[in-house]
């Protein structure tokens, strides 16, 4: 089956540089940042308004893709464990899968709430919290 | 930005193969199907179990990435929404996230309930739940 091609929308512009001291999930004390859309994508944004909570899909461009077994949270005193059933960063598709709240919007940009994402990350997509109510 | 290739580690096997008439969502009626992975990729999924609900990522490989703007639901009723506030397939990139249960296990392939993805979708990734546990 052929592979297909993503397009970044955006980045994430964070104070989180550095892999090894970046919390390892959103609730663990990770910092606001701000999402910058490419332009060409503004009109896709329109409709998101401060106090949001949104999925954010982003490329964690730094992991391993070869990677199928992992320690959860690189605790060695764990099973090596398939990372389907994890959410390490390292897998054959590494897309970010985060629930974040919009804090403000400001044109193509969004402040988000409590990203673990590191600076310079690709964003993918955003799409609406998944709860069954037929609206969206 | 530089574009990323995705890797399909797998595909959809379902009764639905008529984007017209397939549910929208899983929770609308949508039936039960396998998800076939490949033999490259089956350690990714040895500590799947059945009874476990999963966030299943696909490639909605016969969306339109052109569109921006979408009329909720299709319904011309309901003003044109930026697709970022939507569930819509058509999108920048059209990654499905659906949530649904593990019924059964069979080696490299997924029993699971009420997927709306169509027969031949591109299976990207499993992840557990989002769920503040600190624990996957």
């Amino acid at each position: 089956m052929p592979g297909f091609e993503l397009t970044p929308v955006g980045t994430v512009e964070s104070t989180l540089t550095d892999q090894a001291v970046a919390p390892r999930q959103g609730d663990e004390g990770a910092p606001s940042a701000w999402l910058i859309f490419f332009p060409a994508y503004a009109e896709a944004l329109t409709d998101i308004a401060p106090g949001t909570t949104i999925l954010l899909l982003t490329w964690l461009d730094r992991a391993d893709r070869t990677v199928l077994r992992v320690h959860p949270r690189d605790d060695r005193a764990r099973p090596l464990t398939g990372v389907f059933s994890t959410r390490s960063a390292d897998r054959p598709n590494p897309i970010g899968l985060h629930r974040v709240e919009v804090l403000s919007v400001d044109g193509p940009r969004l402040r988000v709430s409590g990203l673990e994402a590191l600076d310079g990350t690709p964003v993918l997509d955003v799409k609406p919290v998944l709860e069954p109510t037929g609206q969206r």
